[in-house]
């Protein structure tokens, strides 16, 4: 029945024939398709913990494949445990436009951060349905395994997902490999969720910000124009553990006050180099971490973000001479370790960019170019692939929590810009 | 055997009739007593792990017992579990004079903690009875049960200790309770434990500096003026949690950078304010601890330590200014939940000070004056009797590690220092 509730707006908006009001998504159907994956692993904060491969992951799944049955596409899982929902083209050996994001969520997650961007993959489908358009090139929707656990579906798409890789412990406390059989994958046959560059014209995927952007400037559509690089480090500084009670003030080489120094460093480097870098300390332990000792060594994590490779270089590069200024006046000691999960800077591709940019223009809504400073699927089909991506608000920039919100009338819009990009991608060859 | 290993040098530095050398303690005793006691829960760092109730404290009370038996004093075990052990005076109805320390350690502690002044009390004994004296006051040997867990034994001794004070886990993992149980006391009738100030003239420790002051100033001797006072809080800083990728620095109301610069404030006031003040972050954590998320939520611990009252509390209302004003610069909140674990400054009896002092001035050893940052049964003691407090050299200022070392020859002469003010206290009413 959900299916047909916007039939009546979209015969009234779309026109087929000659000029024009363009063909657009409903966005009560959009509200609808949320709500039904609402249910599934529901928390009592009114969002989600849909960890992949647990139940409630194996669940809406299971509705997912319904709904794409419905719409009358073909389902497969890949050996990845990808939902690939195929709708063919009129044109033979065309290769397919592919577009989607992902279902499963962070623990006590929101409603909207993947699921827009399913949902309103979804809904390109039911659109062209009820227009009853064929396209030339083949569409594939497709949902990503275990997005959040590290774009482990994604990069099995693009052949990068090794079996050393499979033997993480995911958020569900599955090892992946078990996790991805769990869901219908095979890990011994991970090599064939591999899509090579001639298999695909182009990817899509529509998100939520995850930020506060586009609400603060009153936006509609974030045209992405990459998702940026992302640059671990451990900090470890070293004083001189002692009693709280019996070391001077002046006697002290105290490991958190050096850190304190050192996060307040970290704040003021990112945000007054001229750029959109940001850096991190999310993280801080002081060791023994009793009230009563002064800290002799403090572990902390900074993390680097920016568009270019270098930028985050450059930031860092600040920030390690800043270490070196406090420890030799504190008399600690600060190190650096670089951690094993860079992931370099993904630029969308640029006749895509202006595929979309076109698409909100010709729809009449507000728009911007920006940087994804999150990760996304889109990063590693970027890879193998003409990869664009759109952005709708976040409401107070907020994601990753039951307070996501994103108002049925923006998915909507980015369903719109996300359908005709599709189309116009279409229309070339 | 190893009673008599100082024999000789006692009978030549000893001298009862006249001019005189002093009565002294023998380093040699002293050191093979404190490597006895440091087989029970030996560590591999070379120190112990010999937590009150665990089976490495049992063992070792059997050994300090039968050490007690050996040197003639009559055992016994109160219902608090603290061993006493004592030795008639002359004076019919006399009040006994009380002296030792405890022999439980932290998790990974060393040798020297509260180890020094139980060898030093037995060595007090072993030079008396070398030396055939009998006191007037009775003498009382104590080694008090489970300081490091909070003053345990000598709670119960001032009367203290209620029922749900032995409700708390002890670190050995046995609720306290049962851990009394457990070393021979009787946590029903903990009461009885409880001594009025009528039963004793006067309580004396000596015990290791666990900081610097003395090795730095090359001195033998601290006179203790008081145990200073501990009061703890808990500091929550509030902020925005956000995306650490999405939120663009200008927008971020990171938690943890108020926090380090609150941080760096208690270090700048607790140091540059006049007097021997400390002030410590031990403890810091941020919420939710992810690498990639900026910091919604910090909570830290505070300690203030000062030998009064009103400093701690100037100490305190100087920080809270300064949390206010930072709180207001960067759009957090800090607030500060003052902890139940408060002990108030004890000071050490002026009297009994000058006994002290005049003991060490007597031996020709150079001291000083100063406060204990560490708290000591000794600031329990002090609710009920006239109490004293003898500090040797720690190396490095080094304490709760396998690394505390104080020489033979510094214990010795704190043991010394003790036998004297003991003495000198017994020749008063």
């Amino acid at each position: 029945m959900r299916l047909f509730v916007g039939f009546v707006a979209l015969m009234l908006s779309q026109s087929l024939a000659f000029a024009q009001p363009l063909l657009t998504a409903t966005a009560e159907r959009m509200q609808s398709r949320i709500e039904a994956l609402a249910a599934f692993g529901a928390n009592p904060e009114g969002g989600v913990s849909r960890v992949a491969f647990t139940d409630a992951d194996l669940a809406a799944r299971e509705w997912l494949k319904a709904e794409l049955r419905e719409l009358g596409l073909s389902v497969r899982t890949d050996t990845a445990g990808n939902i690939i929902g195929r709708r063919e083209g009129s044109q033979p050996g065309f290769p397919p436009i592919m577009f989607g994001s992902h279902i499963d969520s962070v623990p006590g997650g929101g409603n909207y951060d993947g699921q827009v961007g399913v949902v309103g993959a979804l809904e390109v489908i039911s659109v062209l349905n009820d227009a009853d358009i064929t396209t030339r090139h083949p569409l594939e929707f497709v949902s990503f395994t275990d997005e959040e656990g590290g774009l482990v579906g994604s990069r099995a798409m693009v052949g990068k997902l090794t079996q050393a890789g499979m033997d993480v412990v995911s958020n569900s406390g599955l090892v992946t490999r078990d996790g991805i059989a769990r869901v219908g994958g095979d890990p011994e046959r991970i090599a064939e969720a591999a899509r090579s560059p001639e298999s695909l014209r182009a990817f899509f995927e529509l998100h939520i910000e995850q930020g506060g952007i586009l609400e603060q400037k009153n936006l509609q559509i974030g045209v992405v124009e990459g998702i940026v690089g992302i640059q671990w480090w451990d900090i470890t500084v070293s004083g001189v553990a002692n009693h709280g009670g019996t070391t001077p003030m002046p006697q002290r080489v105290d490991a958190l006050v050096s850190a304190s120094e050192l996060t307040l460093a970290i704040n003021r480097i990112a945000l007054e180099l001229e750029g959109r870098q940001v850096a991190t300390v999310g993280r801080i332990e002081a060791f023994p971490g009793a009230p009563n000792v002064v800290p002799g060594k403090v572990v902390m994590s900074l993390e680097v973000r920016d568009l270019s490779e270098n930028k985050i270089w450059e930031v860092f590069r600040l920030i390690e001479a800043e270490a070196a200024r406090i420890a030799t006046a504190r008399g600690t000691t600060i190190s650096f370790t670089e951690l094993d999960t860079a992931s370099p800077p993904a630029p969308t591709d640029t006749e895509t960019r202006d595929i979309i940019e076109a698409a909100a223009k010709r729809l009449g809504y507000s728009y911007q170019r920006m940087p994804s400073g999150a990760g996304h699927d889109a990063q590693d089909l970027a890879q193998i692939t003409p990869t664009g991506m759109i952005f709708v608000p976040s409401k107070g920039g907020i994601s990753h929590s039951p307070f996501e919100y994103t108002s049925p009338e923006d998915m909507a819009r980015g369903a719109s810009v996300l359908l005709q990009a599709i189309l116009a991608t279409d229309d070339q060859s």
